[in-house]
């Protein structure tokens, strides 16, 4: 008898008929000898309303109020689907949040998790029963209800398994499981069946979907395995796991691209030390995170600062720049919305020389000009004209994973 | 500093904006030097959306499950009206039915309150905040949250009174008040200023709206004193409270009418003990309530048994009888859908005699006739024709109570 926790949300749970689904997924599971644990995020549909209807209340989304109307999805959809499962003749218990209780720091919209208590959901479980747990929402100590912020349901469904000991944490959604590359640009994209949370956190960090950021630290931070599979098919898919000497061996695990990256560059600025330091506090005081940074002196005492932001955030960043830029004296501005991010990350990077070189002489030999770069450990990401996106994940597949 | 508690639900709350109007009141009536606790109930659709789903996934309406789905909509409702009165500057802090908490049985869909704990409410009332909570809902000796049957809201605002010791329980809809008969058939009826908890119940009981029957027994019995007025407008409405000396001075307070009757007789039953009682045995096995019934000898050892019941249960109710009548070997069975009720209620009807008389003088001598009749203390009602009801209110109201 092992113990299983699975995680549905978004478009797995939008109407009755697919909680339906659900509920029959879970009981096959049940069936094939596990006590199982469900986490259930709320409809991607209703989560939308409840804030929409929250901000014609107050335009500031904040404060422990909010947390209590967006937290009525979760509360809704957990009694649904238990209706589900009961309507099929299992034992069924739910959990809301407080009634685990899932314990969180006081602060309403973002809180983390502290603490979970197993002791109820263990004993319910000893019982037969199969289990639905809340996700995305806990209780703070004063003992308000807090939600975890969006993406929030992966986290807890996490949490959950590591605080009851579960053999696997499952992520459904309606993604197989992480590819290579996007299959729908990459017709030679395959399926990784084992992946480590390193490389995980970076394409996740770079665009792949399937699972949040926060979810994989916390799974990488207490060891906990994870699966990233489809809630529609019943393939299994992607394993997120600690490394092992395999996946070493493998150079580039997966390509991703995201096409929401703009560029902006400031040329001719007084190369006086703290200078750029302006441009880029102007910005993060206005909440605007900058992804890529190259700083150059260009000539005798200016400096070129280049960087990349959204394109959501373009317009914004666009203006306060320029303004910034007059205080310092700068040249000139340039600014590009044409601009894409494409990253290959592959564990085997660590112990492989090279392979930023030959990613850069593959899209050169492509004639794609490269803008921007940068690195990490197991990364590596370069800015291109967004036109030639496609192309670029295309030929660095074959040069780097091959055909399938 | 007097302690206030305000109920809103249904039309009142349906939209923003109609729940911003209520912060706004809520914050007048604080600011009228008042401790405000207000009770909300979900938006009429809300409850009916949530149940519809609720029984896509399962037909049968019970268990702590469903409980926990409807119970969703008091939860959003409490956040957003709390983020209207925040947004107006104010101090507020919300609980549901087991932050309070209010225990109740452990009886899904329609638990009874036990006990509420006020010593939280309390203390948040003394830091000058003021409180939302969710009516409707509680929580069981289990911990499993527990609905109080539709029209609940009015009894959690009634108990939470008694129990917070409130000068005045104000359950707000969307009626100004009771008044002596339906104003949209009456032209002279008037609002009622104040009106006895029995003299409401009957009224409630026979047709009128603005709060549910549970709560006025409630009231009675913990002697809660309660205003039914109107959200949408700042008059006073009517107070329901004990007995007094004024009150037994009218002879009738009310006249209340209801269409939603028909009528069922069974004629020619042969008179053995208990025969009548297999067709009313028979009727309630199937969960239809009869609300009427004359039974008369007519011939030797052949009895006549007639009785009411509503519109909505006519055709099964038909249908069952027939069945019924054939095995005790009755003559015939006369059918009728077009039957009203209407009834005169006053609590100087105690010491007045002649009431009955009066009214059915009253309605000879306009030519309605009289089908059945059934009396309280303070209530005489009849069955007649229904294209009579609206000429029957207005004779009885003009023979009883006046002109305005």
């Amino acid at each position: 008898m092992a113990l299983v926790v699975q995680k549905y949300g978004g478009t797995a749970v939008t109407t009755p008929e697919h909680l339906k689904k659900v509920a029959q997924r879970v009981v096959d599971s049940y069936n094939d000898n596990n006590d199982v644990v469900v986490v259930i995020s709320a409809r991607s549909g209703e989560t939308n309303r409840l804030s929409e209807l929250a901000r014609e209340m107050s335009p500031r989304q904040e404060g422990v109020e909010y947390d209590l109307v967006i937290s009525a999805g979760e509360q809704m959809i957990v009694g649904l689907l238990a209706l589900g499962i009961r309507e099929l003749g299992y034992k069924v218990k739910t959990f809301l949040g407080w009634q685990v209780p899932i314990y969180t720091d006081p602060l309403p919209t973002r809180a983390s998790i502290q603490l979970i208590d197993s002791l109820k959901i263990n004993a319910e479980l000893k019982k037969g029963a199969i289990i639905v747990v809340a996700g995305f929402q806990g209780i703070d100590p004063r003992g308000n209800i807090t939600t975890l912020g969006r993406g929030g349901g992966d986290t807890s469904a996490v949490a959950l398994a590591h605080a009851l000991g579960a053999v696997q944490c499952e992520l459904y959604s309606d993604v197989d499981g992480i590819f290579s590359a996007d299959p729908a640009v990459c017709s030679d994209a395959r399926k990784i069946d084992r992946i480590s949370y390193d490389e995980m956190l970076e394409l996740a960090s770079q665009g792949a979907r399937g699972v949040q950021i926060r979810a994989i630290e916390y799974a990488k931070k207490h060891m906990v395995t994870m699966q990233i599979r489809s809630s529609f098919t019943t393939e299994s898919g992607t394993v997120v796991t600690g490394e092992d000497a395999t996946m070493e061996g493998v150079v580039v695990t997966g390509i991703v691209y995201d096409k929401n990256e703009a560029k902006i560059a400031v040329m001719g600025i007084p190369d006086t030390p703290g200078t750029a330091a302006k441009v880029l506090t102007a910005l993060a005081d206005n909440d605007i995170s900058v992804d890529m940074i190259v700083q150059n002196v260009s000539q005798a005492e200016q400096a070129d600062l280049t960087f990349s932001v959204t394109k959501t955030d373009f317009d914004k960043a666009h203006q306060i720049t320029a303004r910034i830029a007059e205080e310092l004296g700068a040249r000139e501005i340039i600014a590009d919305r044409n601009i894409s991010k494409v990253s290959i990350v592959g564990l085997g990077m660590k112990n492989h020389a090279g392979v930023a070189a030959r990613m850069f002489t593959t899209l050169a030999y492509n004639n794609i000009n490269i803008q921007m770069i940068s690195t990490s450990e197991i990364k590596v990401s370069v800015a291109i004209d967004e036109k030639y996106t496609e192309l670029a994940v295309r030929v660095l597949h074959e040069a780097f994973i091959g055909y399938s």
